[in-house]
């Protein structure tokens, strides 16, 4: 180890600049849908030193962290002028979580944080975390940022109770940041992993929500929401639909929640969300898709079994283990596809595809047939035809 | 990564290939018990490529996978005419488990799966899931395969809860299966891990069961239990004794199960079970041994405290992490024994035995003393014969 | 794998030889507050064989582990004469844990166990399990060591229940032990991470304790106590005063308690504790510090955000995953620290650091500002002061 202040400083400045500047290389995992990639596109690493170590060596003798940052996960997306912008959900080591952004040219690596973090307007004296923003290029003009805003519940007599709901902050150029009201839900008290959708529906702003737990457990379905509202600065909902299902023994068993920001094809919306199952080991987060109608964005067209993405090797553990999450995807022009997810609450990945292949997947690949023998019964057909295709 | 179909798929079968044909070697584990092995026997990666794969470039263009499978894990095993068999736990990507025949020369690698998974009877319309089965090789000629069927418990308002019974099919050679009614056990509406004994007992079909956990919790015991019934066809079964307990602070404290079908030896018949504690990071699964009486099978003649095979190294996580567990066991003519044991219910491995070490073991390993002090006295006194004979 | 006894047990002779002997070397973290290093200072393959494996091939003809151990973790430490000593907790294959010496002249490498554990008097019939024995080393002159006393709590029916008290040994030279009183503590039925602080306080003995948790959920605040008592041979504390708290969304959310045995230094008595959190996947513990007056070592007069010492790579992944534990330290005359940290309840590990640096972190860390906002405007004045400074 480095035994002095500059030693130790030129040290930690290199290995940033080594991680930020590594180049990216697509890993050998394939299942033809998407690439997975050899490293993580941010991780705390990425961190500019200098939110982190004080480097005057008068009030720093030790060259000596002070304020750590424990992990960068979920992120927003966005491309602006054709370049790659993610606002990470970057987590300090005192557990709470603070949004940043971070920008490269390729899309795959060299991603690196802005000098300072998003300083948010203090609106809520109760809030006491944010997290997990959804970066939406509305038809409005806007960019809103849609996140989890949790305060204390200090309804119950429990320490660890929290009350979640939706903030929304908007902005044209990630730098200067106007805070709207919170979401209100009227049917549901709480709400996370609420998405704005980017375009006018019935000539209103349309949520994706979560309607709130106890209107699951009354057992009358639950999923993944959508609603309307008429004013952003003061956005409302009432009536929520419910588009994708929450559903016995399938990989959204537990819950599941709207994951990126909806991507417009000729064929539907294709939508990335997350789906949760409970094991003996806790709760296991995997990202699934599923499309929904042009003339109807809430309604749910094609939905593939199982999950798009589950956590694979170095993966499967971190702070929050078995985990994997998306908040963020860039849908380009010339029809690729970049897809932010997170893995175990600790890193960020890419995972490269194409609106081709998304198209495909979403809408051939077959649905989920609930249960284990018409799964089995869809297998053997699927082999029989390709055994019979291969003249065998 | 390749880039077009005939690419793709020759570097799929290529690698399906590589890892079916890969040998396998002992790992430099030692205990004296079992040896290990380098590679787990079946994975994910030796499905198949057709099971996955739409084998034709019209329909499939991007040479995508339609019918993902996640994990391939606890699996019956039997011997036949001199070659391994493994019915295997496969699991879709939709989370739906079915079952699926693998075939060795050697025990330890070149596992193969059949054409075809094993599609059962559907005879339970409410049954979702099936995983876990036992084979037995029965006195009456027929190899019973003893599995557990899961449904969604309606009685609850709760869209996770499932009830559990035990399946039975029976077959000859593997491929043509007849599934009989789900045994039916009087005092315990639930059923998991249920494992048919290999001969008639007092003239009946002997079953050990595991008594449901509000029998459990009431405070009577637990543990594993036994049962007699005389018809194999609409098995019931009334009064279970148990075999081996349930105990306070030992690797049984939150539950037990039986394993591989029990092995006759001289001495007794050793059975290969597992045992669940809670930890603050969830339940941790580890297989453990005892021997029961051969006039008596439900009569615990030896119980070696503590456990058999513990999660090691890449072992410890997967899709449910801290997890070995085993249903499936082949002791050969020549006294060899193979125990399949899959990890974290993501992989399946082997650990190689005869029953010379089997027998040494169960019946001369110290019983667990219970209380801290009580296992320290037990050990200062092994370590002072220990040091004795060394002539220290 | 070796194919006789003498083979064998010539092989894990070496091996043994060769973990212990293992020189070890700082890693490449770097965070200027401590040093961490390649190997785990102690683990299961730290035991003597002859603690695990009979010696003698007539009673043990396989070279067969007849006692194993599964892991080696929360370890009391202290220096005597110049040498390193750890009481580690010690875990059979049965999940007793028992205490066992090890000592080391280096205190980072060489750590050998003692030939015998420690058997303690046999006085409480109920007591199942002991573990996480913190040493001080009193002005009284004697050595002592307080500890986890868990039975299984006879007055609610589940097999699993357990209460835990706080255990009181002493000793001069770590051989011989004598056993006192369990600590009373009037307003708490149930202790753990019970820790003896080294002087007298208004003349009494002074213990840092935690309060039940019925007493935390009552909202009365919770966290690390304090309280005095007059004998130690039969400890009685009535009031605890809180010291360092449990607070909402913090590392010590869920719970937090004492750790090592408190440093002395000019500035403050020097706390090393946890701190623990929810998490979708269980409980994730942590490392964090915090300084207490010298004229009331229950006052906290320093308090740094966040943790000291989080889980890292391979430290996140055991019998209990995501947990570091530490309840043993080592402060000598010449100012260097060892700090004895546990990961995942299965090794143990050692920081290394310096009073200076202690200090320099625990004084001029930032403390947790408690809300986002807060913390993101902490964040911006440090960087805005380090950016001025270097002239950006």
């Amino acid at each position: 180890m480095a035994k002095n202040f500059e030693e130790s400083k030129a040290m930690v400045m290199a290995r940033y600049e080594e991680t930020v500047n590594r180049k990216n290389r697509k890993s050998d995992f394939y299942n033809g849908i998407y690439d997975r990639y050899e490293y993580p596109v941010l991780t705390r690493d990425h961190i500019p030193p200098f939110w982190k170590y004080d480097m005057n060596p008068k009030t720093n003798p030790y060259f000596m962290e002070r304020l750590g940052v424990n992990a960068v996960m979920n992120s927003g997306a966005i491309e602006l002028d054709g370049k790659f912008y993610l606002v990470a959900r970057v987590e300090g080591n005192d557990r709470k979580s603070f949004f940043a952004v971070a920008e490269s040219d390729s899309g795959v690596d060299g991603f690196r944080f802005w000098d300072y973090p998003v300083l948010l307007d203090d609106v809520c004296p109760e809030e006491t975390n944010v997290y997990d923003m959804r970066l939406t290029k509305h038809a409005d003009g806007y960019i809103y940022g849609v996140f989890c805003s949790e305060s204390k519940d200090a309804k119950v007599n429990d320490l660890s109770a929290a009350v979640a709901a939706a903030g929304i902050v908007r902005t044209k150029d990630l730098r200067t940041w106007e805070r709207l009201d919170n979401l209100r839900t009227l049917r549901s008290p709480q709400q996370r992993n609420v998405v704005l959708h980017p375009e006018f529906v019935d000539g209103k702003y349309a949520f994706y929500t979560r309607p709130m737990d106890d209107f699951i457990d009354t057992g009358s379905g639950g999923g993944i929401g959508f609603g309307l509202c008429d004013d952003i600065t003061h956005a409302v909902i009432d009536e929520e639909r419910i588009t994708s299902q929450r559903r016995y023994h399938t990989i959204t068993e537990v819950k599941n929640g709207a994951g990126t920001v909806p991507i417009r094809t000729d064929k539907g919306w294709i939508h990335i969300a997350h789906g949760v199952r409970n094991t003996a080991a806790g709760l296991r987060y995997v990202v699934y898709a599923f499309a929904t109608a042009l003339d109807d964005p809430a309604r749910v067209i094609a939905e593939p079994g199982g999950f798009l993405i589950a956590p694979l090797g170095s993966e499967r553990v971190g702070d929050v283990s078995n985990v994997v999450f998306t908040n963020g995807a860039i849908a380009r022009e010339n029809g690729d596809v970049y897809i932010y997810y997170a893995s175990s609450d600790t890193r960020l990945h890419v995972a490269t595809t194409t609106i081709g292949q998304l198209v495909d997947y979403v809408f051939h690949t077959p649905e989920d047939a609930l249960r284990s023998v018409k799964c089995v019964e869809q297998r053997c057909a699927f082999i029989r035809r390709n055994l019979e295709y291969l003249g065998k």
